[in-house]
């Protein structure tokens, strides 16, 4: 049997990448033979985690070959999974996201709970399982509950995520405000991407009615910063929108240090946004939204039915 | 908020009765206001245990209102679930099955695992909950593991199964073996049961590439005793076919004693099990097959690909 593979979602975000090295940790603590891989080009928040606590980066797996065993980490729909994954095995999946355009053809371990980040799930697991978390593993918790509760900022973040980071600072030997801010900022500097590369380093594609929508994310210090490329970035969603034949592209550009979210819409649906407030400029601010899993999501879900 | 109400799939088994009743007094035991019910009449197995038992029939729930907040478990395909299903709010499922045709809008509590039994998985959940297993609970856990196991004598039986079984039988003071035996004969007293109630006593419909498939299993201690009736069974299925435009029908005759089956194969996709092995009469022999989630649904998911 050839070694299993361990990942989390393509555009690959700080939860997806600690979690499936943790993940591999902890399945290599139990005997298994396992790899931790990546689907996508790490994000600068992401790499400073990763330098900060000197931890190699994973390999980047372009695709799954049939009967290869995975264990997916931080997402269960296939759209955001690595191509192949529907003739692959799936035999764990550890998840803190609904559960949507996911099937097996036989039972499987699957373990999700509605908290803020999948590290946390782990950190349970760990508990439950008697596997000791290392300050390595427990580094990469900490940086994981930071990066997807925005510091506890975020809707999604539960008090078990709060709980539980501060366990693993303590592990870690992390001063958590300190390296959470720090790390946050690093996600923040998007001067040298280009437009093409901003609107898909954060993008999650989903499905509904037929209609195909991906909402993008990029987190600032500044939205009128990232929107002084507003043109660069709407020729570049628009190419983006042709070639995918994408009928709704929702671009979330999210102030981490005041918890709002301006929206950039594109594409011949952005009706659906507009249920929401009329959008100006193809622009819709959303004060107090943050999260595209709890605000964002559920809101394009409801309109698109 | 109005009670949360927890429930097995339909044509219910004696998991699916003794795990929601369980998952019911777990919940009680963390203070939420829960309630078990049944998505159907008892086979006779499941009176038997819960007359032994000495544990009340949960009441019949026909539809959910939208918006209700449901526990699953032992299932979690839609057509397998109660009738609204699609409306309600799920928020927690535990389960042994594949993951098919299932979906939310929002994050949830998921727990499954690839073993014999809901009921293991639920004994578990107390343990890692620190909750407190009653001798009633254990009865409960102790006849679900029995009749999804037969015994421990089906493929889909594991170490984990047997050994909770034990620990709780003795927590329930149980003769397992006697017990056990009494429970599943009770069960295959199929005298007074019409053909059309033989055909949905314990029936499951799965759906792939539009074709609508039904699989309906009976245990039994004589297979030549059930085709007795082949007749009158054919009868009643080709009705079933007509009535819910069904393409392929599969009646699953399994000897609880040789772990055997022969299956009564109708619809206009029996080829789908021909390629399996020639049928006779309508008929095919397996010999060593008694699962339907492990043996039987892996065969027709495979050849209906």
């Amino acid at each position: 049997m050839s070694k299993k593979l361990v990942f989390g979602h393509k555009s690959p975000d700080t939860d997806t990448i600690c979690s499936a090295i943790v993940m591999a940790e902890m399945q290599k603590a139990k005997g298994e033979d396992v790899e931790a891989v990546r689907l996508g080009e790490l994000n600068k928040e992401t790499k400073y985690a990763l330098e900060y606590l000197k931890v190699e980066t994973p390999r980047l797996l372009e695709k799954v070959e049939e009967g290869q065993e995975v264990i997916l980490v931080d997402h269960n729909e296939f759209q955001q999974s690595v191509d192949g994954i529907e003739a692959a095995k799936i035999i764990t999946v550890v998840d803190h996201h609904r559960i949507n355009n996911f099937a097996t053809a036989e039972p499987l371990y699957y373990h999700a709970e509605p908290l803020g980040c999948t590290a946390t799930i782990l950190y349970k697991l760990c508990q439950i399982e008697n596997i000791e978390v290392t300050p390595k593993m427990a580094g990469l918790m900490v940086s994981a509950i930071v990066s997807d509760t925005l510091l506890f900022k975020s809707p999604t973040c539960t008090n078990t995520d709060k709980e539980v980071a501060t366990k693993l600072a303590e592990i870690a030997g992390l001063n958590i405000e300190e390296y959470g801010l720090n790390m946050l900022k690093a996600g923040t500097d998007l001067d040298d991407f280009t437009a093409e590369e901003l609107i898909s380093l954060d993008a999650k594609e989903v499905s509904k009615n037929d209609v195909k929508v991906v909402i993008a994310q990029v987190n600032t210090v500044s939205i009128e910063d990232v929107f002084k490329r507003q043109k660069e970035l709407e020729e570049a969603i628009n190419t983006k929108i042709e070639k995918d034949n994408i009928q709704l592209f929702v671009l979330a550009v999210t102030d981490i240090l005041n918890s709002n979210s301006e929206l950039l819409v594109l594409g011949n649906r952005s009706d659906v946004v507009e249920k929401q407030g009329k959008l100006e400029n193809n622009r819709l601010f959303m004060p107090g939204v943050v999260s595209r899993k709890k605000q964002i999501l559920p809101m394009i879900d409801k309109n698109l039915d």
